[in-house]
């Protein structure tokens, strides 16, 4: 079954891509690695989830953001590498929650994306993380999140 | 044409080394990527730009900033490499802009530095990016950022 | 000497593993590249040191949690590669510091992790770095640091 096969059979799809919002594309592959850029929780009709984490936003709330932004990051990992059964290994995911500064809970909004990548990709979806907490982001949306990504 | 004679001809130049501000170097090589430490508009005199955007700097006041650090970001690679016509590609972008809690424009301001990286460099300048906002930097610039470069 | 044998000769040692806070790894070895989950200072007997700096922490305070979280990211390193005398080179050290928005010096900060890794590793230890301040943290620790570190 492809990963884009599982991933329907979870109820979810990879959306359109979401394109970016600046002078930069979506990800570099260099040697075997795919630096992909920041993602964030854009809708497949255009809209976005906006609002902070602590503030506008609850914990689960910002979850389903963290979910949004990652099948961004893998439609984006799509237009670099054409088939996301290439992946080889999820390296590194790092998210940057949009929080007030007394946020703590940084770890459950991130394993939104952490626990999608490993029902999708297994093995291959065991991760390093970092998970920060920022003042402001483009848009004003709860989260962003960039990923290093290993393909054959 | 060389890179530096390009950017001069934009009436821009490498700056002088700007140093580090701790114990760390410039720029580390492995393999066939450099990861450059956190460059920040720092002037040829040594004068810093400095404070938050949103509060005492506008985002136009930002993108020059942008600028100043992405000059400084090319002077730490040529001392790593020796002649910026080494690089291959631009991977990846990361700007970490100091700006009050309701800034929402930092795909604005880190495009001072991804047109000046793409109109430098044309395909090879074409980079990953992810733009956050944070609460503080060192010496309180508005703007640090960093690059990973693939070099030949 | 050993890595381990110098670190107790500076009156320091690999804490036991720290394990992770969420869905992730403490480490991806991808290639000759390793690269490292946040770590946090996270004592041996599981307490965390936290707190804002500026605020409820000094930035002497903030040198001992950077040193401490290095600790970790050396326990977790060595779960990946088993080895520490593997390092051939520390890459890149990323340190998000907990602070107010007033907060300037997170250079001195970092350097707490930066000196010790270059007293204990020598030339592979000099490393590529960014430091920057966030408005908040997972379980409102002062620091996370995360590394990219080449390995033989």
């Amino acid at each position: 079954m492809s990963i884009e096969e599982k991933l329907n059979q979870m109820g979810l799809q990879i959306p359109e891509n979401p394109g970016v919002a600046g002078s930069y594309v979506p990800g570099v592959k260099t040697g075997r690695l795919v630096f992909l850029s920041g993602a964030i929780p854009k809708s497949p009709d255009g809209s976005l989830i906006s609002g902070k984490i602590g503030k506008e936003l609850t914990v689960q709330e910002g979850q389903k953001a963290a979910i949004a932004a990652t099948l961004n990051l893998l439609s984006n990992l799509k237009t670099v590498i054409g088939d996301l059964n290439k992946i080889e290994r999820v390296v590194k995911v790092n998210g940057m929650i949009n929080s007030t500064p007394e946020f703590e809970e940084h770890p459950e909004i991130l394993n939104g994306c952490s626990d999608l990548l490993v029902e999708l990709f297994g093995e291959k979806g065991q991760h390093a993380r970092s998970a920060i907490g920022v003042s402001s982001l483009p848009f004003n949306v709860p989260i962003e999140i960039e990923m290093v990504v290993e393909v054959n």
